[in-house]
């Protein structure tokens, strides 16, 4: 960073004209003052030395605003749900936040995280509001869509992982949700699966949006959604093999399952397996994230792959143009279909 | 938050009081220069204007101040090896940041992430020098010894996670490698295995223990540690298939593998099945982390346990007593083996 202040001495030579304007006073009565002059009065004395304190004050303040329009720092937010203060352990949250962390990396930029209550989303922006934070970055786009629209309506730069929705005023940046979902379907459809359950909440947007690409690639191939396929499922650690036991209790045909995500996916496979059901074989399982692990999982898994390293850098970008006053309009980044051998 | 400042007009009443007594004029003056009256000269209005703005800067320098004192801000900071640049993608550090966001939300604090570049270290303490933090985590003490030593030598408050080393100024918080390398070893030994091959960086300071411990139980069995199984590996994701590579090219005898990390262990695992040795029949694989997918592994992963949720909580607990300026001695965490499929 180059030098900005000046010389200690121009500084001092500022300062005692300043004092001696505002004071009302010549600069050689600053000068005998400060350096307490008898030749001064006493209550000239004391009027210089606490303007003198005073102006190192405001020498102080512009540094401190040179230092702000200098802020390299920049808020990632991931809500948590007050009812389960769910930890951080999700591996698809961690590989974005990590993910985050080298997009600011390359910029320049440190990143400020903290985690609120997602039943109070105003507060995500506290960190730009005392000027900690160029901006915001928010992982968890979850329910809170109106929540959302009121900070992008009051200029708060936020950039927000997930689904492009109707009327929405902040900027997502995503993958393609309707067409990873299309991608498993077909796939499945193409391996002659035709009974494909789907785990997941699709009131979030983004696993609705997986949802509707399912019924979409069904519909190409002239086949109906089965409502009884489709098992609401959260992202707990167990969520899969919650929804696989839910599935097997409801006694209907099924040969396939789509998969909210990757660890839900092999949650289910490993419930499947202690039911004694032989995964391709039996049921054939695909996940959505593609995270490091899924290639090592046994079967490898086949999943719809959300390119982690360009979302980082996808949300940094989008929200420098934010703070730079540029529109950023939303963007969904492409997925493609992994294939292994937990559906071939 | 209580609100702290005085009500506005107490505020405005002080201030017209305090530049009366700096301009040296009366506070009628200062009230009819402050509403532009014409009745007061143009230089005494010109004055009494500047000072206003100087006592209005007071005013926020204090309320500053005092955000600085409620500044409740940890650093989290991850050194990068310029010359790998490697992405923060080892599931490893990104749980051990989900566990140090988690028990910094836990005790109302944000996290400010940076990655400094390892070979100037020292940087590492910028966030706190200039006021952003409070104090620092530090997660990969690899070769800094040194340099970690330098920067508690100049008292900031620090804490690293690894492994405590002779001669060390700092505090730090880590699993305890010594034990956790005897408790593989001696399940190996358990098992029947007696060639048991080594994985890993033993420059590292806690891979160092982690070899050293494997070490004993060889030496508790009566036998010497050859240093033809000692084969270096790095992090890096493909480190366990390259290390893999390197023994079978060697020709010796082997029937075990201890790994330093869970990652190093799943890709060497895949490595020897690829090359038709079967996993634990032919060569048993003990990882080290137990990351939340190496119970999801296929054949899942037998594993010693490093205690992520309480690392988070014993580093953030560790910190915030350097910060009150109390001593933190360096902390061991107990770790335990997790005997699964790929040894037994």
């Amino acid at each position: 960073m180059p030098k900005t202040t000046p010389p200690e001495a121009d500084s001092r030579r500022l300062q005692m004209a300043d004092i001696a304007r505002l004071a009302g006073v010549s600069t050689s009565t600053v000068s005998r003052a400060l350096a307490g002059s008898k030749l001064i009065s006493e209550e000239t004395r004391t009027r210089v030395m606490e303007l003198a304190r005073s102006l190192k004050y405001n020498i102080n303040i512009g540094a401190q605003n040179l230092r702000m329009k200098q802020n390299r720092t920049v808020g990632v937010v991931v809500p948590y749900d007050p009812a389960t203060r769910q930890h951080l352990s999700d591996p698809f949250f961690l590989a974005m936040l990590g993910s985050l962390a080298d997009a600011l990396t390359e910029q320049g930029f440190d990143m400020l995280v903290s985690r609120v209550d997602a039943s109070e989303l105003d507060a995500a922006a506290a960190p730009f509001d005392t000027g900690r934070v160029i901006g915001i970055v928010l992982i968890g786009q979850w329910r809170h869509h109106d929540q959302l629209n009121q900070l992008a309506a009051r200029h708060v730069p936020i950039v927000v992982w997930g689904a492009q929705l109707p009327q929405q005023l902040y900027c997502t940046v995503g993958g393609d949700n309707l067409a990873g979902g299309q991608l498993a379907g077909a796939h499945l459809l193409a391996q002659g699966r035709q009974r494909i359950a789907f785990f997941g909440d699709i009131n979030l947007p983004e696993i609705g949006q997986r949802y509707a690409g399912l019924c979409q690639a069904l519909a190409a191939a002239g086949l109906a959604a089965d409502p009884a396929l489709l098992v609401p499922a959260s992202f707990v650690p167990d969520g899969g093999r919650l929804a696989a036991e839910e599935l097997l209790g409801r006694g209907v045909a099924f040969d396939a399952v789509f998969a909210g995500s990757d660890l839900m996916a092999m949650s289910a496979i490993n419930a499947f397996r202690q039911h004694g059901l032989d995964v391709p074989g039996r049921v054939a399982v695909v996940g959505y994230d593609d995270i490091p692990l899924s290639s090592y999982f046994h079967p490898p898994l086949t999943t719809v792959q959300q390119p982690i390293q360009e979302a980082g850098r996808a949300l940094v970008a989008s929200l420098l143009e934010l703070t730079e006053g540029r529109p950023a309009p939303s963007l969904q980044l492409p997925t493609q279909l992994i294939v292994r051998a937990s559906t071939v």
